[in-house]
């Protein structure tokens, strides 16, 4: 059934019964939980490329949160989030959830029921529907897999649009994420949204590994590279308030903290131009070049290679001390 | 991107470009692996009934399977296979796969390549795309979590149409899964579509935790009960090479031990007899009725009521010894 519960210890039909609680029938999900699969009835005419977009996500204790540090209800919202955030990075509409989770033997029935909630929560906040899922109990740590099906607003925006001469955004500001805002952002569907509306986005695609390896990833598949003015680059506080301990560069975070969650992409000069009176949280950090690597510039007009995937050598030219960092100290 | 891959030991690059490798743009799947994504174009004029079906299953090491004993090509090969058993059982053509992967540290890289090629064996076999996914590697036991989409052959038939006067029937033998038919089943969607094209399907699932346990779920959903008569229940050979071993009635292994993957499904008396001559792989083994429970009727006429969830006395009245097993012996 698209709800299955496999559990030892907790209360299996207690678990079920509480989670098939609200599935009822509605005109976009006719086949709710309690069926072998799920059944959806996906806004076709919406979509002028008729693509229905798929993505799996999964979220591992240890290595995206951590169980004995953060709450259960914000556990499900990142995992959900982190799913929804690539809907935004194609300009789609999120329209089914499903979720899988592999529960540690030692969570009580409330604990779990708090992490649905943060799940449903999530859900919520962007209008769409937990359709099923499959759950588990387990002797190793939490698992959640979360797999969306969205449906473009206009049509799909693939990482491959970027063209030479483009201007190059990113929303929001970057770096420090792992104060918090790793586990409490919102991902970017309205945005996403909004921009189709006004311009003509070339190319897309989410932050999560950090600027510095995605940016990367956007001109491969675009064929293209970029210059990137280091000044331009929206720094978050939190970048600055962790540089402010461990005497890290902001610019470093902004760049290689990675879990930003906002959107990088790419459209005409003059597209880039009508973004300005929006007040949409957009900033123009640089542009798309037709040579295949991509450069940062700073304000003393010296230029570096893009730091991506790490630096073996500083600004400098000094060998980097070893670091867990993806990419070493920059400069601003 | 609809496929990431976070590392630490294993070379994720190379991982990476070989399941990029296969990555190309098709009529069906026109955004392959490599974006925030996959766009894939859904086959919409083949359903009546305008449904998407989705379903998420997970797969976990020392759960459904064993990592130590079965090869990474059977762990693949079950891990989609009992995802695409829920698209068997909704009438339904599997049309896309994702598949995420949580590897455990010691796995190397030809482990987990020939993991990808046993999912990817089953999802041809099937006729199915992989068209993404998410791996990462951790210091826990392995995860496969797979998500289905799938678009009914005619439209979906869901468990809740069970009518008083049905014929209830299964395909293949049951029992005794555990010799290894739970890891090389192939999940019944060509039965099915055949099925939707000679006789009218009212209810259908997949009998994944045994009969014992799923049959009750099927009535629960079509509010009506059933009459069972034991001496049809298909007895797999293995479920009576197992009871040799363990002196286990081969009707209890027909009935409880799961893991199955056969269809149960109900459809008119008549249509029933249209069955008969088509050489498909079918047993009626009883009816369904209009009171809210089941029964079990043995060849010496005595009735017992279904051991759904396991019999707290043997049809003797005697009690049971305690046991791991989900239901009690019956007697055939």
């Amino acid at each position: 059934m698209s709800y299955a519960v496999t559990m030892g210890l907790m209360k299996e039909s207690e678990l079920l019964a509480w989670l098939c609680k609200n599935a009822v029938k509605t005109a976009t999900v006719p086949v709710p939980i309690g069926d072998d699969m799920a059944g959806v009835s996906l806004p076709k005419q919406m979509s002028r490329d008729g693509l229905t977009l798929l993505k799996i996500d999964q979220c591992l204790d240890q290595v995206h949160f951590n169980l004995s540090q953060h709450t259960p209800s914000q556990i499900g919202r990142k995992a959900i989030n982190r799913c929804l955030s690539d809907c935004a990075a194609m300009a789609a509409r999120p329209t089914a959830i499903l979720i899988s989770v592999a529960l540690p033997m030692h969570v009580t029935l409330p604990w779990t029921k708090r992490l649905y909630q943060g799940c449903r929560l999530a859900a919520r906040e962007a209008a769409c529907s937990i359709v099923g899922g499959d759950t588990a109990l387990w002797d190793q740590r939490l698992v959640i897999t979360v797999a969306a099906v969205g449906v473009p607003w206009r049509h799909a925006i693939l990482r491959s649009g970027a063209k030479a001469g483009d201007a190059l955004c990113v929303s929001g500001q970057l770096g420090g994420s792992i104060l918090g805002r790793h586990l409490s952002f919102s991902p970017r569907i309205q945005l996403a949204r909004r921009l189709t509306e006004i311009v003509r986005i070339h190319a897309m695609m989410d932050i999560s590994d950090g600027l510095a390896i995605d940016l990367p990833r956007l001109l491969s598949m675009s064929g293209a590279g970029a210059e990137v003015d280091a000044a331009r680059i929206p720094v978050h506080p939190d970048a600055r308030r962790l540089s402010r301990r461990d005497g890290q560069n902001p610019l470093h975070h902004a760049l290689c903290d990675g879990e930003d969650y906002e959107l990088l992409f790419t459209l005409s000069q003059r597209d880039a131009a009508k973004l300005a009176g929006t007040g949409l949280p957009v900033s123009i950090i640089g542009k798309i070049t037709r040579q295949r690597n991509a450069i940062i510039l700073f304000n003393d007009r010296r230029s570096q290679p893009w730091p991506a995937g790490g630096w073996d050598h500083g600004p400098s030219g000094r060998p980097m001390p070893q670091s867990r960092s993806i990419c070493a100290e920059t400069r601003d």
